[in-house]
């Protein structure tokens, strides 16, 4: 009898992709992108991941081969005849805003996720920035996780706005940034839109706000979570999802859902989320260790403790 | 023998002002503002307070009434014939950026700041948004002071470099918005600008990013200060300075200079600061307990620390 398929700690499901990235001072061609990709990077550090996404056959063999080492599942991940997903996008000088000068879909044009057996009962599950109808498909197919938290983006708030807001009904946790939280709800101020998004039926919400942290709410409680300063940034491409891997592996590997936990895997994400930004592409994540995450996280701890010891 | 003078145990320079503030849904004129007056009025919620400061015959006496029910010494404000200074500023929608309409120096392009005799040993001490040159003319009168805290703005950052210099020399902290402090330093991340001016004798850089918290630099720690995510904010003006304000106050009360209680003096500015953005004018702090006070900064603690118990 053959061993049953294993099952990974952690299920992302999104985008898998070829990134051009240019900021003021660099240009860097066909870097190993996407939401899955660094979330999956991010996640793997803390805890066994599966990933699902698609890929046309230009995808370097490398990439597939360095999501492997870091133990991620890659039998969720579909290669097809066509060229991988593609984004080309540029950042002003101080590489808050961005401007997408090149969008491909290619073969993600198809993408119908199938998660592969061991897949389906992965107690934790983190739907990354793709179409809400992909993850609402990726949702149908899992079996009573224990935690479910979903990214998106604008583009899907102002033309999937329905099928959004059924995945919002059936997560634990959306995580979003500052404006599109405020497109999304139409309020002014995030205290508001929290509250709106909270009496709607979400249990958690993390409001990215980039350099200057993120917000987690809750029904009772509203934690803040600090950035770490950095010196340089020289890649902001890909940091709410290194952010959120980080986040969903770090709470997979506690099997918790508490509320301090999540403040704690925050934490973890916050820190993962700033190696991100100090490189380019991807697979700068690959080689991440866990001691040296974690070390940064107690300086983030430190930030808000001021009785915490120094290291 | 008459009794000696007393000694405020905060000092307080800077404007004093008539404003008249638009937002996008209201409009107010000759409202009591200027930043010592914020200031002023937050101090004295925590500690006991001397205003140094010129105003015009214009300028209404329930503003001088109210500064001196809250126990604000006002020896040091002098009334001189003419206009008090005028602003008149517009905020955008989103209430981040703001435009100056009209500033009236009146009767302020003459000021001269003399310390009355008690004022000059007040341990702690906060040279308000006002001309470099009238900060170093308060600095050379006061003696041996246990703490000093300055507060600038991007126009004598342009036009007053040498004095700003010499301010920043002489204090123990510089308060100063995040826009500003790279204007200062010229570099892009907060991180290096804090490194440059720590590194040039600084103690403490208090960089404030508006609804997005504050960072407390020394040269051993960063600190983090969340604000509180206010549902409505119906007019930010003065809010730097309500923080600057109630954090000197606290501070002074604490008698302390120790790094554990500037973050707690920090933590109580952002909770007054808060209570400043949610009316109009300077005055709406004169009726603010500190109870209140307090209690919001104990909401404010328990967004870093997911184990402070709720009340």
């Amino acid at each position: 009898m053959p061993p049953p398929p294993q099952r990974p700690n952690v299920l992302i499901v999104g985008s898998i992709a070829l990134d051009t990235v240019e900021t003021p001072r660099e240009k860097r061609e066909n870097l190993i992108g996407g939401s899955a990709t660094y979330a999956s990077f991010a996640a793997a550090i803390f805890s066994s991941v599966g990933i699902v996404g698609i890929v046309g056959e230009d995808f370097p063999a490398q990439g597939i081969s360095l999501l492997q080492a870091r133990g991620v599942d890659t039998r969720g991940l579909v290669i097809r005849p066509g060229r991988t997903f593609y984004w080309h996008g540029r950042y002003e000088e101080n590489m808050d805003n961005r401007t997408s000068l090149r969008t491909e879909l290619n073969v993600f044009a198809d993408f119908d996720p199938r998660l592969p057996p061991g897949y389906i009962t992965a107690p934790y599950v983190f739907l990354a920035n793709i179409e809400p109808r992909l993850q609402l498909k990726v949702l149908d197919q899992v079996r009573a996780p224990s935690f479910v938290m979903a990214d998106t983006m604008d583009l899907w708030i102002r033309t999937a706005a329905d099928e959004l807001d059924g995945v919002i009904q059936r997560v634990d946790l959306l995580t979003i940034n500052e404006s599109e939280v405020r497109l999304l709800t139409r309020e002014t101020t995030l205290a508001r839109a929290a509250r709106r998004l909270l009496s709607r039926g979400l249990n958690h919400l993390l409001v990215k706000k980039g350099e200057s942290g993120s917000l987690l709410f809750s029904r009772e409680r509203l934690l803040f979570v600090p950035a770490f300063p950095l010196e340089e940034v020289r890649d902001p491409t890909g940091a709410g999802d290194a952010f959120a891997g980080a986040f969903i592996g770090s709470l997979a590997a506690r099997g918790s859902r508490e509320l301090e936990d999540l403040y704690t895997a925050a934490l973890s994400g916050s820190s993962v989320a700033s190696f991100a930004v100090e490189s380019f592409g991807a697979d700068s994540l690959a080689h991440l260790t866990k001691a040296i995450a974690d070390s940064r996280k107690s300086q983030l701890l430190s930030m808000v403790h001021p009785s915490f010891v120094k290291q």
